[in-house]
């Protein structure tokens, strides 16, 4: 009997989301980049039609990681994409399965909503997860780069 | 007077959509890789609550350019971001403005939907582009590498 659970993301996980937030943004060396609270989560996540979705991956009851998820577009396609935000599991309950069956279960959401495609980013210097994605068969999308503005400079280029 | 006029995309704008999005993808080198028609884009973009935009930008009534957007969300912020998937201007119309007319038309109304993020990805080898997003300011986001899994290996993942 497997002692894992996935589940959809409730209003009431929202303390558990936050803290799963912040333990992967140290992971990767950005906490000071995570201003997300309890209250704006609950805005903009659980606001009513939200486009973004999260999972809960429990094991024997405890909650032990999660994901949060929304869809992309593509033109090429016209067909949407699933594009995985977040993915996290307890450093203590690693090697469990946890982090492949949340990945699974995001590839069955992916194809039930006619999905082309199922999407994440990856830090570059996390050679591990790198490889792991790899040999699931995931193909690095190395030739593109991403952009962003955001802050004052966003501010002031729309004025 | 201005000539450039930027509106809302509407259904009646499909034809001039999908002749866009093969233009620009050419123009990236992955004209095959372009699997969309009129009808696939009209079930998806023009569905009832797509989460999918489009603008038409017009030089004395003709279109001459088109951007897709959609929003994403960041963890971090909990807000929304604005992702640009397309932008594109017919060659022999570049040089009047188009371009960044559409981008800070889309930056505004990443604003005016609170976003925190204007985000957008160019192909590593078009130096012109990503010259042109440096000098508005836009940061270059290199330290993360995209994966995909998509085709057999998707179907086969979440089975």
């Amino acid at each position: 009997m497997t002692k894992l659970n996935i589940r959809i993301a409730k209003v009431e996980d929202i303390a558990t989301i936050l803290y799963f937030i912040k333990e992967l943004a140290i992971y990767e060396k950005a906490e000071h980049e995570v201003l997300a609270s309890e209250s704006s989560i609950k805005a903009t996540m659980f606001a009513e039609n939200s486009g973004v979705h999260g999972l809960i991956c429990e094991y024997d009851g405890v909650p032990i990681g999660f994901s949060v998820y929304f869809y992309n577009y593509s033109t090429w396609l016209a067909k949407p994409g699933l594009y995985l935000e977040d993915l996290y599991v307890s450093p203590e309950y690693r090697g469990k399965g946890a982090g492949i069956a949340l990945l699974k279960r995001l590839a069955r959401i992916a194809l039930d909503k006619g999905c082309g495609r199922f999407e994440w980013s990856c830090l570059d210097w996390n050679k591990p997860s790198r490889d792991f994605y790899e040999a699931l068969g995931a193909q690095s999308q190395d030739e593109w780069i991403g952009y962003r503005m955001s802050g004052d400079t966003l501010v002031d280029f729309a004025s």
